[in-house]
């Protein structure tokens, strides 16, 4: 399969590990859009973007991302807040079809959101 | 409780609903950023922001919530994408303190996520 967060989480491509569990892995993003900006992944390929989204197969992966950023958020002490992002599809400018999350922080983003 | 999404989904202060179910209530924006601009919100106050997350208390309560969100993205037709924000404290802008996420769309984003 030629997905780059697959090729990642299978460690076929480096990536600066931030986190990681069974189901889960996060790692710095290559471009930066914020002083810290971490994407969050489940392992497995279970949805290319939220259009995928089936509660009774796939519940406890979200629950399980979630609980990953809450857990970083709290290692890297981002007291100050962090804002998450997650893009479908292309108006949203979602570049890789492998679900994930962007935890971005360390500066005042302030309230608008486009 | 001086909430203005708990006053939302009890109904004491009115809203433009998009969806409803035991768990969660989706409203238009009051102050949209895009074309579409929608807000969903536990309907009990069960965190303030992320920062609460427990995955064993709120596990369902977030993949409730990311169903509510998928399910409206097909009901709306939204084939060319949508964002998903949700905002964490005082550097990402977040202005009521009961957990919410902001979907958007109808508009080309982009990239760049800030």
């Amino acid at each position: 399969m030629d997905c780059v967060f697959c090729s990642i989480a299978a460690g076929d491509i480096p990536s600066a590990k931030v986190y990681e569990d069974e189901h889960v892995l996060a790692f710095k993003d290559i471009n930066p859009q914020a002083p810290v900006h971490i994407v969050f992944i489940p392992k497995k390929h279970v949805m290319s973007s939220l259009d995928d989204y089936d509660y009774a197969l796939h519940a406890d992966v979200i629950a399980r991302i979630f609980a990953a950023i809450a857990s970083v958020a709290r290692d890297l002490g981002l007291t100050s807040g962090y804002r998450i992002i997650n893009n479908c599809g292309k108006d949203a400018g979602q570049t890789v079809r492998h679900l994930h999350f962007h935890l971005l922080a360390g500066a005042d983003m302030g309230e608008k959101l486009l």
